[in-house]
């Protein structure tokens, strides 16, 4: 049978994401945009569609046929009616949004839409480091926490698309308060401004950390890759934040293997660019505190699609749709 | 088609419930023995033979045919080879033990195991408070806290059969070490025993409270039914201890339900006794911390089926591997 080719996109607070996927998972092509998401909707969808022209215009230049457009956006999103239903706390500005038809309308081609968590964890299980694993959990850790679980080789989405919020398990019961209006949620203890965050408090009354002189005296540019760095430099008061969201990581993750009992757990998002010892230290921690019939033969890896997960799961999603 | 008849046990760390069911969930004759669990497992697998041919017996007498036995443990339950994996921390002397063959060989039956909860929410999917619910989870709090989810209106049993484990995901990353190896487990907060510890850690300094005299001076004679009954007559530290116990079981499940977004949540085992306004008190908790895409059309419900799931789950489980 012929390749067929979609137009898979991934929304995010900062970037759009987009690229044009074989059916196999190959990427022909990719594109970067700013997502402005804090200037409102109305930019948004500009930056959206401007998105899905700038691919659909290489794709004429390629001359490849594209049979649809993939989807991935924050939020609790419907996949039948194709519209925004609950907030994401990092783009609350999508809720209400009609996602397949801002796609539809102008450019006369089946969309599929699905949350971002989700359609990564598609991708990392049909052709990253899930593949070949019939039950898996998928957990991003950027700027928040997000995930998608796969049961029996198919994305799981709850009764009512609302499953796989990784980010807000209460991992401590009378914790910090939480965006999404929850207490204690994990995302507010290992997403990536939680570590900066817990970084600049502790860089406070520290005077020996490298961290200040590798941003120059700026800590507004004080990133977890700064966080990285200065750990592998040896500075201790970056291991101890990294430490602390590993540790925090692999309590959340117990808990979720706990409860679903997977044959791998997947780490992606920017913060597994921290690498190897990261991942290590989480998975250290989930087979410290989680049951060991459960972690028996349990993998803890990380992500392998980086960045382009999401779009290549989004355009996935839309070929499984339109076979 | 004519009813088939099974013989269902439910052995706990205390006793052994079991029963003659139909495959429509009919109870015709119901029993109980003490498992007497502390005095190893040869008097537990006599106590479940004992069991087993009581029941048999009652069948003998009614001229009902039994099909098989089916059988609720505590503990990882291997589905296929019918042992036990791994420990529950309320029964530990039972990992190893094979279930099926304890019982297939004496009684030359068709014999299936499952973990207790797990058989218990089966139950309750077919015949209880979960009946018509595709997506549920139901959760015990007893001496321990356990669980069994439904997805698509079957069992979930994970990877290998460890899933489900409710009573032990991190509800306090830094809380009180609990016997499965994990820290700050669910179960350490709002189980059976744990209210009646906090009770006794509030009572060492309170001299208000009518519990002391409800137990006649001897606090080892107190249960959570005895904290139900001294709040329903007004005492503050009762209520304050179901309280508690109530907001950590809220967000337990609210974690559980930010990941499986479920239709409905049953909440059973001893504890679930305590009433309409304990169920109220978990469920005003879990619509307060969980995603309100989550929870739009979620019901929390106590059980229906009381003390008789486990083992009429157990038959049931038996009833459809034997069609």
């Amino acid at each position: 049978m012929n390749k067929r080719y979609f137009v898979g996109v991934d929304l995010g607070g900062t970037y759009i994401k987009f690229g044009i996927v074989s059916d196999k998972g190959e990427v022909s092509y990719k594109g970067m945009l700013s997502a402005q998401a804090r200037l409102g909707r109305d930019v948004v969808r500009d930056n959206l569609l401007r998105s899905v022209k700038q691919a659909l215009q290489a794709a004429k230049v390629k001359k490849t046929k594209i049979t649809g457009i993939g989807t991935g956006s924050p939020g609790t999103v419907n996949q039948i009616t194709g519209r925004i239903e609950g907030s994401s706390p990092n783009i609350p500005e999508m809720v209400n949004v009609n996602l397949r038809q801002w796609l539809s309308k102008p450019f006369g081609l089946p969309v599929c839409v699905d949350n971002d968590a989700n359609v990564m964890a598609l991708a990392e299980s049909k052709f990253g480091a899930a593949k070949g694993f019939s039950n898996a959990l998928c957990i991003t850790v950027g700027t928040g926490i997000g995930g998608g679980i796969i049961l029996n080789g198919k994305l799981f989405h709850g009764s009512n698309f609302a499953g796989a919020e990784f980010g807000h398990m209460t991992i401590c019961h009378n914790g910090r308060k939480c965006n999404c209006g929850g207490i204690g949620c994990l995302e507010m203890y290992a997403s990536a401004p939680a570590m900066v965050k817990d970084a600049k408090r502790l860089l406070k009354t520290d005077k020996r950390s490298i961290i200040r002189s590798l941003v120059e005296g700026d800590l507004s540019r004080l990133t977890t890759k700064v966080l990285f760095a200065a750990e592998k430099k040896g500075d201790r008061l970056a291991s101890q934040v990294i430490d602390q969201a590993s540790a925090y990581l692999g309590a959340g993750i117990a808990s979720a293997v706990n409860l679903l009992n997977p044959q791998v757990v997947v780490i992606g998002g920017g913060v597994s660019q921290g690498g190897a010892s990261f991942i290590r230290r989480i998975d250290r921690e989930v087979k410290r505190r989680a049951f060991p019939s459960a972690t028996r033969h349990l993998k803890v890896v990380r992500a392998k699609l980086g960045n382009d997960a999401g779009f290549i799961g989004a355009a996935i999603l839309c070929a499984q749709a339109n076979r």
